[in-house]
């Protein structure tokens, strides 16, 4: 019986080696046919040809670990049907099992046959946001802003937001005064917009002033936007704030502090006991 | 072995390509078709021939695909019987995963069919809200007014909300202090209500202030309300915002600011020790 | 082949364009026939007429389109079979699909049987609050306040609030501040109270002064209750609140700002690295 | 064909119009019975009484109605079967929508067997909160405070609040300031308490003084709590809350604003940077 | 046909008055029997004495009413089965809702036979919070502190959270103000704590000063937790601070109102236009 | 049949007699064991132990109640079958019944196979936080801070936290003033902390001053950690929050209180309509 | 019979012990094994064979014990099928039971094969947050920050958010006040920005000004990131806090309180019943 365990081990060990090596091959193989391919006639696109390689190294590693651990357990089959002698809970439970498994590799399919997002694509799910970087046969990574790393199985992205496929707008509100002369103001943000598109190259059509968003209980929001290329909002926006800062401290248009109308009295006429003696 | 694995490498291929072909040639018949029949006798609602020639494009690559997918699986097809043994499992697997797929298609089918929106309408459904830019067999993607594009499977839309339909109604506040004479605050908005749909050509019917909506801690709140054509009702209301601001600046009216009654006590009298010990 | 493709797509043409014109020519019949049999033997409720026209050309349109797509897929039945091996994963997801399509008529059968709420009526089911526009076998159509749509299944609607069917209770709260003599203000919006069931005819019965319903930390507020006619609360809320703002400012009962009892300290007091080297 | 139609049609014209008058001859008698036997000798309890006649009468309008589509499908029965060939699927799908129909019938069943609550019973079931105004055999409709009336399915009903059973308890909480002398206001509000029981006739037990509830950062929360008849706490509460007032202000006791200590610094003492230039 | 449903109305009538009548025996010979056998050999957990007899009570009024039930519907079942071809539907949705039914009794059991809560404790179970009244078969019954009933199926019966198997802690904090001298304080409310178990004879142990438990922006927070016997530490704390706050009164520690510094200046020195110009 | 009853009642009251004598019994025995058996040779962790004591009981308990149930069951066996004929329904009742409960027990084995927690460790599951009394064979029962205990189904246990594993971590927050010199502060705050571990044992390694945490708009948070032996961090906090206070005091670092910067305006300025008109 | 019973506690007993030495064993040998390969030729990742040294120990002894328990139950199979009739529902029960098993090791499969986290990483998992102690078979453990230990099956595990694979940022905002001179706050922060890589040695690319993230009421806010190692964002974004702190104070930079401008009013202007009455 030592001697069988020791032969499944050896036997176990070598498909292992063997598994490991043509993993490896086989990336290098893919990575260098893709480096190449670039100027071939099929001009795939060249935002989906990144998803292409890391997606077909992740499958040829799932194929033939999948191929090693079948052989591993084929290794090992006689004991274990030996131990268990209702094989027909373990079915049930492998199909359940298997049954997610399938539902991930089933959306990640639609995900790439779609092209809902790519590799590079900055996007939005659930509460992953950040840049997609890599697109598996059952789990996606994504890196967010702040350089997490969130994994999640395909069969979890439902609700996708991709930021990279539009232009994006950005979006800055002004607060001013309810003294600020309205007209004016307009009038001075209008010809500040101009200026704009010569000044940044990511902004894509002339910004716009949509007029008076909101009144507050102590200021006017003004809202400006600007059409920029896709995740260039974000820059743009810090951008356009501190130039028109100064544009308005320039021109004496005064951005307001919280306001509030104080009414004194006196202690004893606030006090209702003493009132009520009266 | 190897010539094997070659000859089905060959023949993926040769699947792939044509498929691509077949899909660029239909979606180009299809643009051509739509492009033309517009003024065909069957006089289809313009607004559902662009949702349409959408569909239509997206149908036809799904078809083509899914047989070039049928085709290179079966050019494997002896490879993955021989290993797996339970074909039972996996065929369990693929049935749930398939019952999504059904349930998006059908969904979507019922879209189309009760025209719950089309291609260009704005509508919010879920978390997404934005212009739908195309509904597809499986997905609709919808477009943000940042500029961020939603995509989700049609199994997830449940409750639509659509904006394009019928006109839209722009609700204003305005905030008067206490101390204003509100009936005379009525008249003036009356007044200044009259001339607002010819200066917004937007606006259906004249204007209506509704009256006193709430009485806060420091503001009384007046709400008016403007059916517009739909959609407008973002830009009507920033337009009678300010048109409403220089106007009761002008007639002497006060947007309050948030007031507080100061009551003054010297420290003694407050302190709670300083009485016990008395 | 290509003589088959072109034949059938003739026989899908002829089937959508008779779909077509029968379910317009039943549509007209089904108006006619309403508008006629208003007064007829049977006497509906008047109310429930307009959801039974609506539902009725929302069936028939079903009905016939249902029998249209039948004949369509009949049509290419022998393609599809031929592409499909394993019919019995399609059957299942077809039964699955149909469950929820079965729950939606079914739960739409039972809200015009029970006569849950009609076509017109004020409404709130989930998060859709507006007018019934349409009661249709599968779904249901709100339109909102502001003008949007809401569309949703029938199998959603669980809850349902119905605000068309009793009448309605306008509540206005006023505050007044802790310095009134509450027994007074009380008299004194009793009689207010009097006179209002003539000024507004919405107002069924006389309105009633339920009393200090809470003591905040700066003000009491009374309640005051009236009930309307159906979903006229709103109106008649907004019209006693500028009433009995005006007649309590005539009749010097003030509404309190909110208040705050400032004590003075002077710097040294409240330094506690001060007091704690003494 | 078309006289096969025409007969249907007639058929369920017939049905329908017979059903109708059952119905209403069949609701007539149960209220007579119902308004005859209540001084019968099997005793109902009232308050049940008034439910198993809303009930009785819901029963037979399904038993009534349901007998009547059954007659009125099988008038169609032979067209459906023809149209449709994979019945399995239909009866899956009609099993399915059944379950929810039986589950809200056995749930129905159980709330009036188990006396959850009764018609007139003042109840909160999930965001219902109301009067209850029928228990059906599928439904139960709740008519809230303002007016609306929410109708769910009773498989829906799992949690129930209601307020008729026991008496309700009106709990009133008094804000005193720091400074007042905590005995002598438990003194005060002690003899207060004395009287009220004969003041309102629906306070069963003499209201109790529970003692210091809360220190707040401004206040000191006193809480008074008194046994009222059921749903009566409401109205009790808004008479103590008043009375209480205007006999603490006769006695001298104040209710405190909300209170601030502030500490006057000059603005040299608190730039940072100017002291850091030191 | 008539005759048949008169003879089957007056089995039914027969039938639901003898049940009736069986049940009032019942419970009855029940409440007399738990009466009694207190001081029997067995000695029963007086606790779970009173549980049993509601419990008793209820599965005789369910097993004579579901043999009532039983045999009513046997008196009908020739003319049910004749409606209903497809039994088996009905069967399956029998089936489900009866699994709920199964679910709440077994459930109800183990809440019995694990003793998780008796009637008269005081628990929270879900979102129900108050008394036990009566653990049924089917249904649990929970009085709230002011007087409304709850009532929940045991299946919703998982998270019990019991107030009265263990001693409660009363936790009282106490603010001082950062002037304060918190090694005195402490030393005060040491001594504070030594006399208040002879007063609250609830207090099982002494008292304990925990220390500082929080420094917020405008106060020092000292905890005090003191055990008391199950569910009297609402009445305690209470108490505790009451006497406290006196006894600080006396002893000059001064609970702070919130505090914050205002630093004055003057407007040309914010205006950032004015500074900007310069 | 009234022997037949008497007869069966008595048998079943046996049953119960023996069951109740056998478990006491049990217990009993299982407490001595464990009493002894702790200087045993197979050295089992102590905190197991009294796990496992408290488990065995459970065990006991359940399998001899079980039993007895089987036997009380048997005995009213005939007639129960002879009232149901659907056994089947019944069974498959049962059956889902049953399924909750066995993952209970699935779940329990491996929260005490897995050494999750222990009884007398101090956990948080779901809403219940405190320390653990008893993990039986289908619920657990854990003891909040303030006496309550929370009872709950093991398969309820999915998210462990356990404190009593490793040590826990004391995190003090400070708030300095903007005028502060951080670099004194942090070296007053270094110096301060040396001396810490000589004055709480519970502090295992020297605690560190991590640095700035945060700077809010009123203040600079320093934050402080240090380890302590698991679960000693509340008493440590609290300890070292009033120490460092009165450490800072003496140094002359001020603690500071909210600040804000007040700009006075005469009201002529600020009124809107003034401006505009001139 | 007490003979079987004997003797069938004594092969528990003796399975029991065995095991725990096979375990005990072979732990001992994993640990050798790993702490001697480091080394090999294979060159595994070494943050991986951490995480398998943990996975075998973890493997190996549910292995041994599942064969013991197997022993253990097969010692009693006798007794239990004896008890229970209906081993089909026992059956049922166990197989869903098992279902949870085998996805929980399913799951910690793909985990440990994709390489998702290994033991040391720091990860956020649902509510989980800290670093990986061990991943088994069935559950994960996770060490909070504060000292916790979070174990949660791994089938619970869906959205993972490694901390540990890339780079962090460390993000620290600076609020300026609106009096500043932004063009002149910009420069210094570049100058202060450039000497930091030097500083702190965790900074792997020079730290970048983003520019003006926000403008609040009272403040403008601007942005620097800095790229660091792994998790060293916290401790570096509190160094550059301080000393960005200390470098604005040298420069003469302010960084403002909360601002109000506060308009003083009589109290007879304010008050609207005098206004109403003139």
């Amino acid at each position: 019986m030592w001697l069988n365990i020791a032969f499944v081990g050896l036997k176990v060990l070598m498909i292992i080696v063997v598994a490991g090596i043509v993993v490896r091959v086989a990336k290098m193989l893919i990575r260098k046919t893709f480096s190449v391919r670039i100027k071939g006639p099929l001009k795939y696109n060249e935002r989906r040809q990144q998803t292409m390689s890391k997606l077909l190294e992740n499958v040829v590693t799932y194929a033939v670990y999948f191929m090693a651990i079948i052989a591993v357990l084929s290794a090992f089959t006689i004991d274990i049907t030996g131990l268990i002698a209702g094989a027909g809970v373990l079915g049930l439970a492998v199909g359940f099992g298997a049954q997610n498994l399938v539902k991930d590799v089933i959306t990640g399919f639609f995900i790439i046959f779609e092209d809902q997002f790519s590799v590079g694509d900055y996007v939005r799910i659930g509460q992953a946001e950040g840049t997609v970087e890599e697109i598996g046969l059952r789990t996606t990574k994504v890196k967010g802003f702040t350089g997490e790393l969130f994994i999640f199985p395909n069969g979890n992205v439902t609700d996708v937001v991709n930021f990279s496929i539009h232009n994006s707008i950005a979006v800055v509100d002004v607060n001013i005064s309810y003294e600020s002369d309205i007209a004016r103001v307009e009038r001075l943000i209008q010809e500040f917009l101009v200026d704009l598109p010569e000044k940044y190259e990511q902004i894509i059509k002339p910004p716009e002033l949509l007029g008076v968003q909101n009144i507050t209980t102590t200021e006017i929001i003004m809202r400006i936007t600007a059409e920029t290329l896709p995740m260039q909002h974000f820059a743009v926006s810090r951008g356009i704030r501190r130039d028109l800062k100064e544009y308005l401290d320039q021109k004496g248009v005064e951005i307001p502090y919280p306001r509030m109308v104080m009414v004194q009295r006196s202690p004893e006429e606030s006090n209702p006991s003493v009132i009520a003696k009266k």
